[in-house]
């Protein structure tokens, strides 16, 4: 374990870039009403996460209220925050931190992600390729890459949706998103600019592909 | 009564609380043209409500113009707006912050609630399930909750609105919400930050029950 | 004509006004692109009109750019702008501040005007009834209120194009507002603060009006 | 070649107003998830090109990291962004200065961009015309102009997409725009004000294009 001054730079670096990216999410309309989550790794052995208390206003989050939580998603640090809970999706988090080796985990909740998680959601997931935007995603060089963004059933049993991510995350190890139906998505990165990068990525897809399912209507209708 | 300082800080609160939060949702798009109001209770017994003046820009607004009214909706208080008028629609809060027991009432004008106002208003309101964002409405705790939102009928008489938003209010005590009919939207909360969750929360759902319905017609038309 | 010094100060505070209410318009994506101007009368008698210059890129304006014009559309005022040539539009400017005795017009051009223009372009006009919003239009007191909003065609013949909408005010004297046929919308009021409620106004029903067509057809093809 | 001092200067003033307006652009979603880039000319001969380096936030960008390169897209400035790569389609930029004689280049990402540049793409552009919001590109003078935007193929080679762009533009020298197909659009102007003019205008346009053709559908299948 890192000795606890160095822990408490990094902790305090961590909370701050969570805060900013959680307001610039907030404002674009995909963490509204205190919903959504986001976490960034601390430490990696043993697994310390930086994370969104539960029930917070993304738009209104200061970096006093972002929790240190460890791989069961007790808290075990951050004083000022003592009373504050951990999102109950915080397992949800860790699962991806583990399965993914990701340094940063962003859950979001869009108007896109929850209409397409749903229209596609009897498919198990859905297809994206051919287009530029993909290469944003890490390790895509082409737009000819096909994405295959698996969809899972919402659930309230947290610990049973933690599983099923780590079993998808098992079967499409090459997803850079999981979505949970008519719920929202997960997505993560290497750091905290990787999963924002990402956020943005996604989403503009999402709604490039829900609004092209919109204009397709004319051209079929003619 | 409290005393008159104590009092006046609480006021004070509130009007902060009630500009900013005006400010916020103007910037959305759900408080054009001077349309909307605000309050939050200062005082139970007897009632005294900080309140928006009729006629504000929302975008523009000062605490100044916060008006204290009590439950005959005179203005009782804040004499920098002795000028001010409280809102036609005071008498609405006053209803909502009793049938209720809400401690702030929000009511918003956005482009979907006046649409599904219309689309729905003939089913006399309309049922939302089966979205995670629901559990971001007070006391729901699983997305297989079915929200019920009454919708009324609009009209000028306003004393007239105010007795069937109680009425609705006693027959659906469970709804978080009640639809006027190409009018707009009153919700509530404990307090202006559960408000203001709420706004958010309904506005998202109202958007992605409108939108799916546009989606739908691509999938049955082809 | 009012002093010289009392005259400085009446066209500083507007031009203030213009350029507060420009970059707030254009950040809203209705004056895109240089275009779309605005206008406050700083005297009537003679008539002397505070504008926008010729292609000003809204989002970036300054005090020192607004334009100082008599009824001709001539500058006579503001000498730090001397170079600055007010927008070929200028005379509709004058035509309406004269028509409606306005103290202020706004010029905007939003993607939904332009599109509903071109829509209901061969019925001269669209109605707007029914919505609450429409009591935020000066002298409306109901939703029940029927708002005509007539429609002329678009041509690059200003001073043809200014006796158009004289003769449009003089056959519709409450219209609220004028739309040119995918070109975009002119609105006014007694001050910049009433114009700038009836470009949010009209925007937010224009919007309605447009998405209602499209959630429409989902009914009509079910 | 203009003597250093006067180079400095001259970059840092095009690598601020780049900074300024990809924040801007971001802001919009035109720009997300590191997608897009610009560029300024700093001097022409020998060719001097300011340019946002690979892989950067554009909400995120500062000064310090933009480049200066040549016409081979060699960097050959800006000692603090040593590190720095430029983009990959630099040397699109740099046959779009050359062919266009353009001052500054802009290429953005947007949704409707991606939608429209599909929809037509094997028509090999798309018309738009009768539209007053065209008077923004430079040169026009009439809502009467017919703009033809060319869509070429996207492609991974960046030396193939720079010959194929020399090509369209030697066809079409008076169109203002090209689009990649489901890639984004590349505008350009004498200077980044016009560029910025440009893209807004343009992208006002596509929005009107699509939502146009959502909304025929209505009018067709009633």
């Amino acid at each position: 374990m890192k000795d606890s001054n160095f822990m408490d730079n990094d902790f305090a670096q961590h909370a701050s870039g969570i805060v900013s990216l959680a307001k610039d999410l907030h404002s674009r309309g995909w963490l509204l009403g205190t919903s959504g989550n986001l976490s960034a790794v601390v430490e990696r052995d043993p697994l310390r996460l930086a994370i969104t208390p539960s029930g917070a206003d993304k738009g209104e989050l200061v970096g006093e209220r972002i929790l240190l939580i460890d791989e069961e998603a007790r808290v075990v640090g951050n004083a000022e925050s003592i009373a504050g809970k951990p999102s109950d999706e915080s397992p949800l988090h860790v699962a991806l931190v583990k399965a993914q080796k990701a340094g940063a985990v962003v859950h979001t909740h869009s108007v896109w992600v929850t209409m397409l998680s749903d229209v596609y959601g009897d498919d198990g997931g859905l297809a994206i390729e051919g287009y530029e935007m993909l290469k944003g995603l890490r390790g895509v060089t082409t737009h000819l890459h096909r994405e295959w963004i698996p969809i899972i059933e919402n659930s309230q049993d947290m610990r049973a949706l933690a599983e099923s991510i780590t079993e998808t995350v098992a079967k499409y190890p090459g997803s850079h998103a999981i979505l949970l139906r008519r719920h929202g998505m997960y997505t993560w990165g290497r750091d905290l600019n990787e999963a924002k990068r990402h956020v943005e990525i996604l989403e503009f897809l999402f709604e490039a592909v829900g609004r092209t399912r919109e204009l397709r209507v004319v051209t079929t209708t003619r």
